[in-house]
């Protein structure tokens, strides 16, 4: 497989840094090509803006999905842009790799969400869900979190987190078609042992020399939407 | 009262941004002080980074919100950040003005909540939600979204608009012990009339005049759940 990991953290030392170390490790080991798009480190730019475009269908007026649209027909999408989304159209593995910041991902990676997820490539028109245009690869999440699981149970008091992740997981990735594996979650990364910290990544590579064990969340199919997007039945 | 517009379109002519504009207009009309953070015209810094902070209670270790509490305290947080968190300690209602990218804010607007709800300040410890250091404080939502209502309900294609904006909501504003009032919605923006752009208008500008009639939406209590955040039924 081609595997890309989007990873997001502020600290090289970081926990998260080590996991996405440690996929790097096992993925290469199990013989997968893998790349890595260190935000932080390459300085990524999160911000969608008219200088994303060499090429402006109406110069005038700033239409961010229309602009995406044309300038990937023509090639003329921003440089960084076009990187990342021709690392993206290779894999067919791509891990997220961020500590949860306000029951999502940081900045840095909603702007890749946002610049580089474009439409006309990734989605447009009725190619969304399983008709998307990323269809056929897999998604993962590996994020930290302060918070601990019963803190994010179904009654806990956030309720449940693939609930509160459910912009990133249906909305964003289930939607450009990706088959969008169960989080790995670790859990109260800064308040814990070593020992600890030793046993998630045990789970954490385990889960890395399983994927393919693991079943894809459920989310809705287009076939039961009409022509207008309404329900079937 | 005092208001804070938190504004983040990369389109100054956008409708987005007329709804902004009218906002200023209707709040200021109604004799209240409005103070506007224009994102993209501030040329805001979205990325959480070791660059925020003046001090570091570990200089070889970023634990980003453990450095938020600190500098706070120390009042050594970037001068960016600590104009904007003056601005939201002073206001009374807070309205985010933004179009819906990937169910959720654009990354600059992600950013400006990663580095201005600041640990110590908006929250803390066992201060949130009802709790939460911003108590008193409205905030409201107001959104465009190319896509329709039909989409966007329960039983749509993508669910409830409120289940996806969730860990914007609950989350983020509620969690911070915000009073969230019902998101005012411009859907399908891209695609109607100008005569259906204006009914849009009128509604909002109806919503204004009417702020204090808005139930805030239902979030979990503090009460209900024991020190170690275990539910108490």
């Amino acid at each position: 497989m081609n595997v890309l990991i989007v990873h997001a953290h502020n600290e090289p030392q970081s926990f998260c840094a080590s996991m996405k170390n440690v996929a790097i490790q096992e993925l290469e080991a199990q013989g997968h090509e893998v790349v890595v798009s260190d935000l932080y480190a390459m300085n990524w730019n999160p911000v969608a803006s008219a200088a994303d475009f060499g090429n402006r269908d109406n110069p005038e007026y700033l239409t961010y999905a229309l602009e995406q649209r044309l300038n990937h027909k023509s090639g003329t999408l921003a440089a960084d842009i076009q990187t990342e989304l021709n690392k993206l159209l290779k894999a067919d593995l791509v891990i997220f790799s961020f500590p949860i910041y306000w029951f999502s991902v940081p900045a840095i990676l909603k702007g890749w969400f946002d610049r580089v997820l474009v439409s006309g490539a990734c989605y447009g028109g009725m190619r969304f869900y399983d008709k998307g245009g990323l269809a056929g690869k897999k998604a993962m999440l590996a994020v930290t979190i302060g918070g601990q699981p019963h803190m994010l149970a179904e009654n806990g008091i956030h309720g449940a987190l693939n609930d509160m992740l459910k912009p990133v997981l249906r909305g964003t990735l289930a939607y450009t078609g990706m088959s969008v594996l169960p989080p790995f979650v670790a859990y109260h990364v800064p308040y814990i042992k070593p020992e600890a910290r030793t046993a998630i990544m045990d789970d954490f590579k385990n889960c890395l020399n399983n994927l393919d064990a693991l079943e894809p969340l459920k989310f809705v199919s287009m076939a039961d939407f009409d022509e207008k997007l309404n329900p079937r039945h």
